[in-house]
């Protein structure tokens, strides 16, 4: 007896063979996926309860490679402004007044339940109180990794760079073991975080055989000053500081040279294109078709909501799809499969959990996304990754499962209230808004 | 007593000063709205049929300003590949064989619901078999500019262009008074239509006092072989030829020199943007900011679902926002508020229709779309354009009017019954398939 049984699905496994079940089941047991087949070979498995998946998709939940969910509390606080003067003048100053565990919790949560509704199963965080959106993972049921942000300054969490690295490897060790979520160092960037601190980031994720999380050649003025600097790009440079010595994330890596694409590739980092955040805060578009010619390992990220702003992931994958067409000047490249890959098995090898996630097979987590396309928008289907990419939408998404619990069934949230949510996210804002009328 | 009183709505009326009433009533009557006010002041105002706003945006009508809505049924059927490839050995040749009354009639319907679900009221077309989209038009309930496609070729609908003026011109007529849809010339582009066909088709539009709608300067082959024909810009040579002396939709114009700028925004052409489709092709990106700071009448287009593959406003007006951000670098360009206007008043502006639609104020046409914000993903609010743009999509689209015509309420069809069309779609799409296979 399985706890679910998901009938009728169009399954997009995105295993190795990108095989897809046009008319399928897919079991569940406790956290894990036992049985995936065809409708004909499923008359017999039982299960305490039953979802009929007719007209709907069957995908591995989404990975959002990058993104900053304490941050939606702040969600259009500040548009059509230049990264510095939304850095700056807006957030850092907004962030300076508001920006508490309390906040955070609210933010964390707002973006957890958008990732919930539009697909997303697992993320990569960088924020600050990391231990709020730590226990929300677990209460709200998502996949995490969680890296608190390390500077060379006194931040919203600690007073100090020591002080910080004490608290994070605390939580490190209390999340070692947990079934979602992992701590992580989260050294900023290369111009707020000091060599030193890297290092010791470095050395403090060898440790736990954990990724560190940063921010890589974002803007072109970040590039410059480092080769200004250290005669290096930003990549060299982290790579000559044995940065690269251990699993990494880094964000953005816009502006990279052939060797750095080289670099990058050869040390299996995990490259998080953001594209509607690098148009938005007009940083550029990442050569995403270079490296992957490379063998670079690149996904995708939403960056934060304040940068995008929103968290869905089929909008980040269609609009990532497209730029990188025009920009390589190939129509061919960053495909409508090969979209789905970068947000899925693709986003888990790059991250390490491709055993735990990114594809439906038995044995896996149960990360299930179950969308429906019974719909106008998505009528007629020729190709299911076309329409994954360039037709539906994270409104689209009926039913969410993480690690084998159904967080979101028929559109409903299943683990909490999101109207109390959104009133606390409302309060906060009107407090805000108050205070910039000041 | 009104027909209908929209209570409780956050109004974004879109007029001159850009008003908004956070707390707003609309009333509707006949095809026109009646009444805007705030709340307080709506009390006594009584209407046949209240609808609840609460917790939605009430928003105009959007305005597609470039599509061909009878490619509907091939949307996914031809993705990943250049221009030329995809025009000529999949477009052209799935169309040979399948391009007829019944299946342009099956396509734009799927193009008609799609764009109302996703608060569209209003549309400007090129295609074949223009009046089974006209009378979908009125069944359905949608306000249109269809133009009939003009090539120097034996097309689909026509043996002959002496046939396709012919039947045009009779088309224009019959629809000349009607309330929703007016038929105009569409030659094609000036590498299928001849500088005589031009001609022939300005002085049909002007007879009537009606735009007349081409493809213009969409891909650097196209400028290039121009200059090399003619020495001449694409645009420089309609410009010659006097075919901007009239009303004039221009869909694309990615190509175009300062000249050529400064000439449509002389002539008030209605330049169409149609920013996804142009990177899927990988034709480039148009100098929007640039074209707007000369005057020129820009609005947005999603161009077919074959080419992009969505017809969700909302989607192209955010990719359009951010593209021209990142390629003009400046991140306040085509801020939030302004996509908005060129979505709708800017649109109506563009296409002569002002007087008609494109904002919320008394005398107007109700077309009008009622956006649910009180959704995870839409919290906390503080700006409004910001989240029309960046953070919503089609599918918070709730309920829309069409000229007075509820046509969508509450996520339901009220004129047609959506599953037929999609059955018809979809059985078509089969038949498609398998002649493909062989």
């Amino acid at each position: 007896m399985y706890d679910y049984k998901i009938i009728n699905a169009y399954v997009v496994t995105m295993n190795a063979d990108f095989s897809v079940i046009e008319h399928g089941c897919v079991c569940v047991q406790g956290d894990s996926i036992a049985q995936v087949c065809c409708m004909s070979e499923s008359y017999e498995l039982e299960a305490q309860t039953e979802i009929d998946a007719q007209g709907s998709l069957l995908l591995p939940g989404f990975i959002n490679a990058h993104t900053h969910a304490g941050m939606s509390f702040l969600k259009g606080y500040a548009d059509d402004v230049p990264l510095k003067t939304w850095l700056f003048e807006h957030i850092f100053q907004v962030e300076k007044q508001f920006l508490n565990p309390d906040n955070v919790k609210t933010g964390a949560a707002l973006a957890m339940l958008e990732m919930i509704a539009s697909g997303t199963t697992c993320f990569v965080d960088m924020y600050y109180f990391v231990e709020e959106t730590a226990q929300l993972c677990e209460h709200i049921g998502m996949r995490a990794f969680l890296s608190q942000a390390i500077a060379d300054f006194a931040v919203a969490d600690a007073a100090s760079p020591d002080i910080a690295f004490a608290h994070l490897e605390k939580l490190m060790r209390e999340y070692e073991q947990h079934d979602l979520v992992r701590i992580i160092p989260g050294p900023h960037s290369i111009y707020t975080c000091s060599a030193e601190y890297f290092k010791t980031a470095r050395a403090l994720a060898n440790r736990y055989n954990l990724p560190l999380n940063t921010h890589l050649s974002e803007t072109a003025e970040e590039y410059q000053n480092c080769m200004e600097a250290h005669g290096k790009t930003p990549v060299e440079y982290l790579a000559d500081l044995g940065i690269f010595e251990g699993k990494t994330i880094a964000a953005h890596c816009v502006y990279v040279s052939e060797t750095d694409t080289e670099m990058l590739a050869e040390k299996q980092v995990a490259v998080v294109n953001n594209a509607q955040s690098n148009l938005k805060l007009v940083c550029g578009i990442a050569p995403v078709p270079a490296m992957l010619e490379k063998g670079a390992k690149v996904c995708f990220g939403t960056d934060s909501a304040v940068s995008n702003n929103s968290l869905d992931m089929y909008a980040e994958m269609k609009t990532a799809a497209l730029v990188h067409k025009f920009n390589s000047g190939n129509a061919r490249a960053v495909n409508a499969r090969q979209a789905v890959f970068m947000a899925t098995r693709g986003a888990a090898q790059s991250l390490g959990i491709e055993h735990l996630c990114g594809s439906i097979e038995p044995g896996k987590k149960a990360d299930l996304q179950m969308v429906n396309i019974n719909q106008i928008h998505a009528v007629p289907l020729y190709n299911v990754y076309s329409h994954i990419v360039y037709a539906l939408s994270g409104g689209d998404v009926d039913t969410v499962f993480v690690n084998g619990r159904c967080v979101y069934l028929h559109k409903q949230f299943q683990t909490i209230d999101e109207f109390d949510v959104m009133l606390q996210a409302q309060e906060l804002a009107n407090k805000i808004a108050v205070e910039r009328e000041k």
